[in-house]
């Protein structure tokens, strides 16, 4: 998915807010905010938006000196969804068809975001999911596969989503490599968060080698790129993984909510949608 | 009132819809961003947010070649207001007191505004209007001015606002001369607006002679800031006008709705909150 017009105010908008998180130093944010201003004539629009967004967030770091700026905020998401744990598996556990109740909350964890869309309520975010009609709905042909698959890679995408993530996992019960950043970016899923989360216990943890809010193939390890290549069966998570991935040639299963207009477009659907979409099956 | 960086992006996001409007050529709008985003660093914070707007507005004239890019959404608010006209003529008269009704109705037509807060429904706001606590309420002192005024200064804001402006003038029954932009920007009302707006028949209208969307005082011609400077009374309308003229030093009566939440906090009120503030008296 390239970069719409769009993407620059918003783009603007993540640099103040994710800089206010960091640093208290007006100083330091204004110059921050000069530095994206000045970027913005040599952004390619053909790049995707994590790719742009990453000039802005590596901005951030060097500005401010803050490495992970979401930090403290991401160990509160993650000790949030572990504590209504126990409530999430009993939903699962109690439904119909577990597999597709995962799969819901799995989708509900991914409003945990403060990139595009900063404003949310995950208890509410639950409840609404339970029984919130699909726009794109892929599950015959996702149980199918998930069915043949001898195993899994899984894409994460927040550092509170993969509490999520975890149990989705556990609900497929297939052996589940699961895929981080290298480095903190926005609040995405990082090799420590996705221990506090507890994702060591059910899967391997791999990292995509690259440094962007997305996996965007170009920019992961070789080694990364085979097991994306060869895996038996890819779970996409999230918006900023769509936006890298949409345009791959092998299969893949992309779970996400659409958090901006501009995603729901490109999708043809409404924003606020959710989404369990196939490609190229 | 200084520019805050959060008006940063929101003049990224203006400058983005405001190039919409003029072309649909992409490549036009996003030259458009590349120029402003070159500028955020040359932007002094203690410049107020109207001037810093100037360069946007005036940036969108110059690359898309549009002088006036809100004509025809102007003259249709002005339409859809006039077409109103007899019922907010009704309810003032109606009223057991016609002049904080014209002057509720004067602040409801506040909201037509496609700078900050681009989103309103006309006769959603007159209905609020008409019993919305004021925030600040200084109508004694207002009514005291008024009754000793032998004319009124009234400067103006948006276009489609000007048509509830004459109701408040030909309600206060005191000659006025009512203050235009010298040239078209955003949506602000110019001599062209306020005679489609049939303020010529209710009072004299000049040109402020700046070309910013507020009166800055440093900015304007010389007759009229005498003009100013020498009134009886002063009414402003609109947060534009309140963020050029708050730190004036002679009495000035501000009416406005705060749409933006830096503006609230500015007058430690609500965003969408409702505004009649004296000012040095």
């Amino acid at each position: 998915m390239k970069t719409y017009l769009d993407c620059i105010p918003c783009m603007m908008e993540q640099a103040l807010q994710t800089g206010r998180i960091a640093t208290s130093d007006e100083s330091k944010i204004k110059k921050l905010l000069d530095a994206v201003g000045d970027k913005i004539k040599d952004i390619p629009l053909n790049n995707t938006p994590p790719e742009t967004a990453t000039f802005i967030y590596q901005k951030i770091k060097e500005i401010t000196g803050v490495n992970d700026p979401y930090k403290t905020i991401k160990e509160q998401n993650i000790r949030q969804v572990i504590e209504l744990y126990p409530y999430l598996q009993e939903l699962v556990n109690k439904s119909d068809d577990p597999l597709l109740m995962a799969i819901r909350l799995a989708i509900a964890g991914n409003v945990i975001d403060y990139g595009a869309h900063r404003h949310f309520h995950i208890e509410d975010e639950i409840e609404k999911s339970i029984d919130q009609d699909f726009a794109v709905f892929d599950y015959d042909k996702f149980q199918n596969d998930l069915k043949k698959a001898k195993a899994v890679l899984y894409l994460g995408d927040n550092a509170g989503e993969s509490v999520f993530d975890k149990l989705l996992i556990e609900t497929m019960g297939k052996p589940v490599t699961y895929v981080v950043r290298e480095e903190p970016i926005i609040n995405d899923v990082t090799m420590e968060d996705a221990i506090n989360s507890g994702i060591h216990e059910v899967a391997e943890i791999i990292s995509s080698g690259a440094y962007t809010p997305a996996i965007i193939l170009k920019l992961c390890t070789d080694d990364f790129i085979e097991k994306f290549n060869e895996a038996d069966l890819v779970i996409s998570k999230g918006q900023g993984n769509y936006e890298g991935l949409s345009e791959v040639d092998r299969p893949v299963f992309f779970l996400l909510k659409a958090k901006c207009e501009l995603i729901a477009r490109e999708l043809k659907i409404s924003k606020g949608a959710i989404v369990l979409k196939a490609i190229n099956l």
